[in-house]
């Protein structure tokens, strides 16, 4: 299924770019980033289950921000874009 | 149906920041922010076309990045939070 990942955090602080790097790390790993703190992730029930225990414990619950959106097997009608595409390097990540 | 409406754009910049509130303005009309740049809207089909015509004549095409993400009617399931609830008063939208 796709799960959306929306993650709101300060990036203003430097420790906050460093959580940003981290989750985005763990999800490119299952799908793709779609914008700067979204991402699309194509799971099953277990690794969706791994994969926000990972996230959960990355994120600062006190600061931050977490959301899944479960859009289901049959998503490609639900969703459209306008403007420019990502193009977000996962080496990027990878790198800083 | 609930539209789900993500945004990305370059906040250090004080033209994005000002496209950023003109499109919370816009979305907070039928829905709640629930992320700095993560909109969940209710709107009809006609809405629909109406606000992403509105944000369309917004955003900078060559900048921006614009998702709808359509999770139907019955999206109670659909979504789940982790970390600090929103709390984005629309009024720092008006006043700004």
């Amino acid at each position: 299924m796709l799960v959306l990942i929306t993650y709101d955090v300060n990036t203003e602080d430097a420790a906050g770019r460093k959580r940003l790097r981290q989750i985005a790390k763990q999800c490119v790993n299952y799908g793709q980033r779609v914008q700067n703190s979204v991402f699309e992730c194509l799971l099953d029930a277990a690794q969706c289950r791994m994969l926000q225990a990972k996230l959960c414990k990355i994120m600062d619950p006190e600061k931050d921000s977490l959301r899944f959106y479960y859009l289901g097997n049959r998503y490609e009608n639900k969703i459209e874009h306008f403007g420019v595409k990502a193009s977000y390097n996962p080496e990027d990540v990878l790198m800083l």
